[in-house]
């Protein structure tokens, strides 16, 4: 049997790029695929850089024209990988080019560019052309399977949400800048960075989402000192110091639409949690409570189970059950962070095959944008905000 | 070397009053006190029943009349168990009678009766009558060695506080009414019950005080069946309905005054926490987590230790070094619940034994009183609610 | 109703008096005893530290002369918590003089002494006397509740016990000596001190017995610093030093008698390890753990669950319908490790008043030093050894 | 700049074939490898389901004739993914034919096997031909912690190693027969399978070689229902029954070369435990714990921390000062299973590439199968074994 090829065209090649590749590669050798992805082309904004990095990341192609690759007729699907500045540009000049297309996280940096991105969207789909937003902890099985215990009913009617991505990047005062503190350039901190997650966790895993939000935002550390090189997350810090544009953290109370009460937190300032998401949801039937620095467990609670044996179950995830694990190892064999990468490759490819939409979609992008939107106004309002329903 | 004794009445023989029965039993066996506790009276409203309660709980005698027993020249401390809209009366009269008073908390209904209280305390003091309000997890040993890191520097600037109190006794919506659902009796739902906790716990850590709040309260079920049975937490439902007054589950954001960010839950829904006090501070040096489910516990994090064995540390509160500890046994063999009330009936003692002002003070009281009726005011209002500072 | 009184000579003031004395003096004042124990006398080697601490520990008389008391008329019970190099003389005489005894463990230093005893308490029984050893573990809620798990079948047949009591406080060289590393007063090491609890948790626990065992002892510091004070685990050292007798650590391989695997290690060398005793119990339909340092957690995995949902669970123990806990605090409200030594004069009092034998006897605490006898006999043999059925 | 390739021919393709692959494919994206992997060609006994599997696992050809596959010119590497039983005449022809060689573990069935291993391969090392055997566990960044703490000094003189590996997938005595529970096939049960790996993986920590054993074997179920299909762990039960001819599980008491005491189990009998690699170190400075179910975390206990503050630390080991992780994910963004295996590549490379021995070598298998032997005859015989030291 031929398969058909997708053939890919990937933009940006730092971190997310390099998580994305591995996935891309690793997707047809693990899941029985119906077409067979092609890693085409490489694209950076630097044509040496770009050329040095496909080699290592295994394109077959660099090039350093983003717009001359998504006019090329044996580009398929063009995946984003670039900062959330350049997203809405790239999205909506692929789409329009009849290319379907992965967009990296969040979706845009405001929500004007994500309604455009949105419409955009919805015309190409007319056209058996497919988006789909890059949340990839929906793909760590442990979230996958909470995701499933909620649809079966398992935990009830929701009653509490909390949940937090918590880091401690930044925590010294001392860290140097980078472009993720300069509001230009990143759009926002901690919230629209991290707190974004929370917020397509939550409502995938419930099923539901947030009406209305009373959020705070808060930069503890006003000026950094330079970093002499700007690369990503580290760097050296130089004597002169500038300021810090974005939030450090963020907090925020919110109501689902079934009258579930959340509490979500956001921080690169929670010293010694270095990739906390924690997410606990109580129902009137049970509970569930994920922690991702131990990810591939679930805990569970029954509320219906005798009360004499009564207890959280530490469910470890890694059963041919689970989500996506059955084409993994055997049971106890833990999977790692990139995994939620290959398995969004997996669901993308198959929705494409399917003619279906994959999931999560830019309207659902775009409804976290504005969820982030209405946590920032609030935080200036000091009044609760509520949500739009598109 | 024979000691004054200090002679205890205690009214009321619940819950409240068999955990401080057991505290003035145990204290002085364990503990070199300054002054020798006498169990002296124990009164109730119903006669026959103080009396069956004295002799199980090893009251020397019992009464049905508080005014009575306050009135005695042989006692010198009353120690208040009863409901909260009780408090004020007792309390007042029996500092006017120029007795040391140890109430349990929360420290009244209303802010008003609780500023009153603290009048009355105020003029007592000036004879050197001595006032406590009863936060016993205060003295729970790993709670006690977390103030104690937090006032040595070792976490640094505090950024972030979460503290939740999360039970699930109602979780049910069939489980019956009871007074404590009664706004009229109870003044508050899981806010004042058990949301006052973890106010009084976070402030005593971090040395700081909740400047302002933005909360949200929730009653999920409304209507609960009578229970046939109205003595306490359970009963036997019958087939007729009434209404739930107070709040089902309370969360909010709250602002310290140093700017350090809270968020705060406390609920009776949390279906499988069971009394799961948990509470985590981050600070610019270092961190601290605790549950109250593995109270010997005290996680922390010290961001100055070597990055290749950094990690929260698990420590085992129960080093003779560790509050209170060097009194019972020796490391490991762990301590329970009601040794934080023995914990408060010791350093009650030594405070009226050295003249000294107990803590927390019915002040301390008033200020919990009042950050929870800033979060009732703001559930109202929808905006945020500043604390008043007396 | 008057209930008729129990009255209790304690030999011993120490560690153990301490905690049997909290013991005494809470059982009835939690649980409705048919018999109202009354602290009596408290026996010591020096008649003023006697006095002190019968004063301090809430006893009506003290002596120096634990004969003189056995011989007295209105001495019902002889609670023995000296060393276990004088539990053989006591005992016997105070069961021959028809007084209920409850020794402290070990029962004896020796097979031979432990035989004794038996036969001595088998002819009291013969009188209504009752004999029982104090492996006050057994009394922990969530130890119960395995026990009771076991005996339901929810674990079906068992296959593997893996046991642990890990302690560290002698892994510093330094450490002096003490009465406890001496083979003449102490009888044994980490084996007989903490290595016969777990023997004899495991035994309870699975219903079971040891059949046989290969085992190995080991003493790592075999000289040590005096110390300048002799009084208990710890004391400043001296220039000089002399041999440690006892081991320091015993690991054994044990088969039961249902052909069941254990593996047991007892240590004082497990550094940062304060009171670990862990078990382990893997059957054929589930699984159980514990661990003290969280004493008031089982886990549990049942097999028969449905594998999508299926894990540990974590069992608070604090439930109504666990051992003893219904006595206690509501759900969540965990208990300490003198509770144990509480729940052992219950049942012994409960079986008293029964006419009843309570447990465990004589014979079960005779077996237990046929077990320890057995491993220091393979340590020596190297070969396996057979554990003798009475 | 061009690298050298090196070309790699594997043979088998079941569970090990394919995290080999994923490893050969993966560490080059990675790493920066001094030599080039080529994944040339895939042996399979089947040339149709070889050259299938070539295909999903991205070899460039396939053979089903392993001689043919050796003797070729541009074939530089054999990875050997088969059963035991094929190890020896392959590594041997392999190692001969002047092929770098990678064996799965066990190395051998047999200690005279692995005996003529080791010799072949001490011959070729002479000619710059390298051998490896795969105990990829040692490539987990927390076990790599653990050995260079070790090494360090921080947990001083080693005086406890307790290690399990726990697994449960034939704990039901339904579960059907399959190839690893037949001993003309594997070998070896529990003991040799999973066991192996406890051994060397201890050793490998504590820098230290067990001296001698006492261990018992025990097979729980003794005959088992006939899987209607043979391929691997699980299969359908048939109504006949045959013999289980290896151990259900091993336990063993162990003396390393320094004194300290060991104490092993490996079991496929332990319900609920699905992989837990649980090694726990005591020595005289501090402790080290580990569990596979939980594989990105190492817990450290450093004794000469201030009694204060000291307890278990939980080390995430995703720092980029850990090892193998600079080349993979922010801290906190957590490693899988098969990272192990790509480690193993990284290290095997580099080695080649540096004219170095790669460890473990085929002597350290040998030991291993050594003691594995020791093991199994002092189960035969009831007495402790020594391990010939070569």
């Amino acid at each position: 049997m031929t398969r058909t090829s997708l053939r890919v065209a990937m933009i940006g090649h730092a971190f997310m790029g390099n998580a994305h590749s591995q996935a891309w590669r690793t997707a047809p050798r693990f899941f029985d695929l119906p077409l067979r992805p092609e890693m085409a082309v490489l694209v950076g904004r630097d044509a040496d850089r770009a050329a040095e990095a496909a080699d290592r990341l295994g394109w077959a192609e660099s090039s350093a024209d983003w717009r001359a690759v998504i006019a090329r007729d044996d580009v398929d699907l063009v995946d984003i990988c670039t900062p959330g500045d350049t997203h809405a540009e790239i999205a909506i000049a692929a789409l329009r080019a009849g290319k379907h297309v992965l967009c990296e996280k969040p979706l845009a940096n405001t929500v004007a560019e994500a309604e455009q991105m949105t419409a955009v969207a919805d015309e190409a789909r007319a056209h058996g052309v497919r988006a789909m937003v890059g949340f990839t902890y929906r793909r760590v099985p442990a979230i996958g399977l909470a995701r499933r215990l909620v649809e079966e009913g398992r935990i009830g009617e929701v009653r509490h949400v909390r949940a937090q991505y918590l880091q401690d990047w930044i925590a010294d005062p001392e860290a140097p800048l980078s472009w993720r503190l300069d509001k230009a350039k990143a759009g926002s901190g901690a919230l629209g960075d991290i707190g974004a997650h929370v917020i397509d966790l939550t409502q995938y895993i419930t099923g539901d989402r947030i009406a209305e939000v009373s959020g705070r935002l808060e930069t503890f550390v006003k000026e950094r000192p330079y970093a002499t090189s700007h690369s990503g997350l580290s760097g050296t810090a130089s004597t002169e110091r500038g300021p810090v544009t974005v939030d450090d953290a963020a907090s925020f109370l919110a109501t689902f639409g079934s009258g579930a009460m959340g509490v979500f937190e956001a921080t690169r300032f929670a010293t010694g949690r270095k990739n906390a998401i924690r997410i606990e949801i109580n129902g009137s039937l049970g509970s569930l409570a994920f922690d991702f620095e131990d990810m591939n467990v679930l805990e569970y609670f029954d509320a219906r189970d005798d009360a004499e044996v009564n207890g959280f179950r530490r469910i470890l995830a890694t059963e041919p059950g689970h989500p996506y694990v059955a084409a993994w190892w055997p049971p106890g064999h833990g999977l790692g962070y990139e995994h939620g990468f290959t398995h969004q490759v997996v669901d993308l490819v198959e929705a494409i095959a399917a003619g279906a939409d994959p999931a999560p979609s830019f309207a659902d992008g775009l409804q976290v944008q504005r969820v982030l939107a209405a946590v920032e106004t609030s935080s200036h309002t000091r009044t609760w905000q509520e949500i739009p329903q598109s």
